[in-house]
């Protein structure tokens, strides 16, 4: 697979919908929106969401009255449908059974493989934007409750003023290259046998190239030069955005760094070819992942 | 200037700390460090930084006991040396005073200019950091106080249990191109006659590409494609992380999409290169910013 192809393959990119910020700006529009007849019903829950039985596309049940206008959150509309989310955790059993009658819930991750990308997409937006109001339902700045304003892209503390918006965590993963081999790490309770490319966090005041350098030298005691951007994947789990980097490593052996990790290796391009076709000692991540991509795209060159 | 000169001498990065994640997360070695006498303090309130009188070059105050090892937050070690951070917005007018004596508040965008890179990089870390926390004080989740571990890099709450880690919101900037013209706006509220190139947040469940293509279309609606990633900067005001794009529009006349924009046009080449010389009708954005280095690589490659 050329690397554009494998690139635009990543799950979880592609949602394609209008987020119709002058229909959020007004409430009352919002609310004739809830409780039109045209209203469609996206259920994600901690770590899932509802998809249609036997069909690779998301649950879109009719909203029949059951949204409070002023907690609706609004996802956007799709070809002029408003699709709303609604949060399976926040539901009671019977509620929760009724919506999902005839359908049938999947993690994130088979969602992530099963679906088409724009479903996908959609996927990823509706359990990100659902796991922040699940989780951010006081301000951070008073501890006063918050309340939900432009139909759920912002909360706001009517005690002290403050707004607050959807969080997104940048992630940096890098596939580090010396000498036709590639550095992977096995994660403190990751399965047995799983070896992926190295990840961490952007720090505050720092680059994705700076975190690069500094992630892999903290993780696995290793210099990396000419840190190069590939693609990004949103990861929802709960609200990251990752940076997928090539680099350059400057050699010699790794050693584990700050306890992240339980082994650290270079492994060279025949057994990661041999682990791509599931035939060697140790597993690579699974291919709804950006690592596995990385992972590919270098396989797929010529070395 | 080469592309590559122009992208490395971006503000704001370059910090060079060792964030010494071994010492931090041992509450009784950085309860000491906070009282040696090796402790320094790097000072920054809302949006200033505290200089050395005289020197490029930001203050670092012997800590002399000032700080409550519980409450301290260690940036990292700088040859060893460990650095904490002081919030000024914290102070009471008097203590403020005597940690500033014979030093001079910059705002950061000053200090982003004036500084090394290193310094202007530990400059922006600071800031983001401080105003984190400074905004951060109780749980999202609950409501609870929350209370500083890992030396200031999580607050947790020992109400729900709940981790809290700095923030930092990815926004994406784009320089539209389309027949040797590019795309600006002139934001609501900047200085009249300021034009620079169109900006925004990346949303929940978005990759930096899409959001460039969304945001476009919303601020301008002009159609892009082919984002290609150039170069990155912090910009802690107060927390964002700016990934600096390159696109081709497809050309046709801009409109004012969202009302974020007062004006929006295709500027030409030549009026582009004027401006930067300071002779065009309108301005372009300091320096400081990755916006004068995205427009400033496009004018230093041949058309």
């Amino acid at each position: 697979m050329p690397a554009s192809t494998v690139v635009q393959a990543l799950p979880f990119t592609g949602a394609q919908l209008d987020r119709a910020d002058e229909l959020r700006a007004d409430p009352g529009r919002v609310a004739a929106t809830a409780k039109s007849s045209e209203a469609r019903l996206v259920a994600a829950g901690l770590g899932d969401v509802a998809l249609e039985s036997g069909k690779p596309r998301l649950l879109r049940v009719p909203a029949d009255g059951r949204l409070d206008p002023s907690t609706a959150i609004l996802l956007g509309l799709e070809a002029g449908v408003p699709l709303f989310g609604v949060d399976l955790e926040a539901l009671g059993e019977s509620e929760r059974g009724e919506l999902l009658a005839g359908a049938r819930r999947a993690t994130l991750r088979e969602a992530g493989m099963e679906l088409s990308r724009p479903e996908g997409g959609l996927a990823a937006y509706a359990s990100a934007l659902l796991n922040w109001h699940r989780t951010h339902r006081f301000c951070a700045n008073c501890g006063a409750r918050t309340v939900i304003v432009d139909a759920g892209l912002e909360r706001r503390c009517e005690s002290c003023g403050a707004h607050h918006f959807p969080r997104t965590d940048p992630v940096v993963i890098m596939l580090v290259e010396h000498e036709d081999r590639i550095l992977m790490g096995s994660r403190s309770g990751a399965p047995e046998g799983r070896y992926s490319v190295l990840a961490g966090f952007v720090s505050p005041g720092e680059t994705p190239e700076d975190a690069v350098i500094r992630e892999v030298w903290e993780e696995a005691r290793i210099e990396v030069h000419d840190p190069a951007y590939v693609a990004a994947q949103p990861w929802p789990f709960p609200a990251s955005l990752m940076l997928g980097f090539e680099a350059v490593g400057a050699g010699g052996e790794p050693v584990i760094g700050d306890g992240e990790l339980d082994d650290v290796r270079w492994f060279p391009r025949q057994d990661v070819a041999a682990a791509s076709r599931g035939e060697a000692w140790f597993q690579l991540p699974g291919e709804v992942s950006i690592a596995r991509t990385l992972i590919e795209r270098w396989l797929a060159r010529a070395p």
